[in-house]
């Protein structure tokens, strides 16, 4: 499979911080949306500018994100901020319109088994409801995400065919997406699966943006965002301090984390736009809030450049 | 800078474990010397054939390493097995080489501070010392491999240029070492940090393959792995389970993993020789030994075609 053209070094690459979405409505206990409004708050200080805030969905299947409303209210909106949400269906739709965001994020699976248990309707079904769910946003001005869960893989069904990922990429081309995010929903994504998805939509689909959303259940998420990086991809979701665990596996982390995917471009020449030590602030306020150690690294270990103490031994390093 | 030719897909890929080495010289409370025969026999069986088994350090210096001869006296030494040791000096060289390993790995920091904090001599002295080491080695057949910790960042001075560390790779190249490893001692190594020190070393002294060894403190290890075989590079250490916590920062991990290395190259298109099974029984028996979680992450959630129960519910996923 031939390379596309790699991000040139010094490009811009635009992270959308999931975390207040992906993150807490995997946590048990509510989180106060004082609280949420003051990570998101955070995270616009560190310098992100796509925040995806909340869902609009059922209350009864997410509490945590029952206050959708409220916590859009609430937050700040710097200059240039993107302010989206993940709506499942029109009503979602219509109830994030009319609380103002800039952009949403629908959701189908790539799997027919992950597309039922997820919103309980096969996959061509999610895709002819999306056709009200456009019109509705398209009427508001909100800018439009598709996204495409287990796009990498089903824990159900197993792999996922990357033109069936195509097949639903070029639905929402014909709907009027202008970008498509790919879901790894329970981190199956690894760097061949990545470059077959992200050519066969590129041939499918040639008008849509492409947005990589991994998760780091297997330990290889920032290596495929620097497979994402070498397919000339630059935008990619995270999550503050990696908040979002996998329901699925204990111990197991979900999303990449915020500010060591800052960390890795930083490192790597391109730019964010993120301070990071104003992001590391942002994930020990989460890390607080939460009240649990969050996976970040960059979080324990600090930046590169922090020095040990002088007077520290070393025996036997290699 | 421009890339170099990257590892074509289908290529081996030789993965050195340093787990028995890196790792349990951190672990506070002794393995009894049958358990690390035992890791080290589990580690050959699940396909790794280069193993870095211990140290010929002071034992007062590293008390859990004082077993090194007897440990390699006892393990499995399957058709093309390659045991390593590392080596501080002189005595160290002759041990080593009486105990009958076929390679040895010497080290030498980049950073003056780093390298007197270690071995407790400037890098030029144990440049020197070197001489008579490598003399002794060459009369023994055993193969070298040089070195050099803090090659991307020293936590006393800070960074550390590449010329540095090219000065010290060319030095080993005229001393007879056949590669040379680069040590990512406290986790600062980045894409642009690896590049810049692979590209001098290969002006500088091209006659030496190139190892790459580097700590996930920060959580880029597999991203720098990444860059490495985007540069060519075949050759990467790493810990079973993830085995070998960094003493700096708590909490922080310190070796790439090496069941998760072995599963982004098998994802990626490369071989290794290993069964990621089999790899992952070593991880959990090592993980068994030292009595607490490690920080591997294929271990956790299992290997990426691992199913889900179908009767499982899934909700609001994105």
């Amino acid at each position: 499979m031939p390379h596309a053209e790699a991000v040139p070094e010094g490009s811009k690459i635009t992270i959308c911080e999931v975390g207040p979405r992906d993150g807490f409505q995997n946590e048990k206990v509510f989180i106060p949306t004082a609280r949420k409004i003051e990570v998101v708050n955070a995270l616009f200080a560190a310098g992100l500018r796509h925040i995806q805030v909340t869902s609009f969905v059922s209350p009864r299947a997410v509490p945590q994100l029952a206050d959708a409303k409220e916590v859009l209210a609430g937050i700040d909106r710097p200059e240039g901020a993107w302010v989206s949400a993940l709506v499942p269906n029109l009503r979602g739709a219509e109830r994030a319109a009319e609380a103002g965001v800039d952009a949403v994020h629908t959701v189908v699976s790539a799997s027919e088994t992950h597309n039922r248990k997820n919103v309980n309707r096969p996959v061509d079904q999610s895709l002819s409801e999306f056709e009200a769910v456009f019109e509705t946003l398209h009427k508001a001005g909100v800018v439009i995400e598709g996204g495409i869960a287990t796009a990498f893989g089903c824990p159900f069904e197993g792999d996922v065919p990357a033109q069936q990922v195509a097949r639903i990429a070029r639905r929402y081309q014909d709907l009027g997406a202008g970008s498509v995010a790919l879901g790894d929903t329970t981190g199956m994504a690894t760097p061949l699966t990545v470059r077959a998805a992200i050519h066969a939509i590129r041939d499918a689909a040639p008008g849509l943006d492409i947005h990589l959303h991994f998760h780091n259940t297997r330990g290889v998420g920032l290596a495929c965002v620097m497979t994402g990086l070498a397919e000339g991809v630059t935008h990619y979701d995270a999550s503050v301090g990696g908040l979002g665990g996998c329901p699925f596996a204990a111990g197991a982390t979900g999303n990449i984390c915020t500010e060591d995917l800052v960390y890795l471009l930083q490192e790597s020449g391109f730019e964010t736009g993120v301070d990071l030590d104003r992001m590391i602030a942002a994930a020990s306020l989460t890390q607080e809030i939460v009240g649990r150690p969050l996976p970040g690294q960059v979080l324990k270990a600090g930046p590169r450049l922090k020095r040990h103490d002088p007077e520290m031994t070393v025996t036997a390093a290699g």
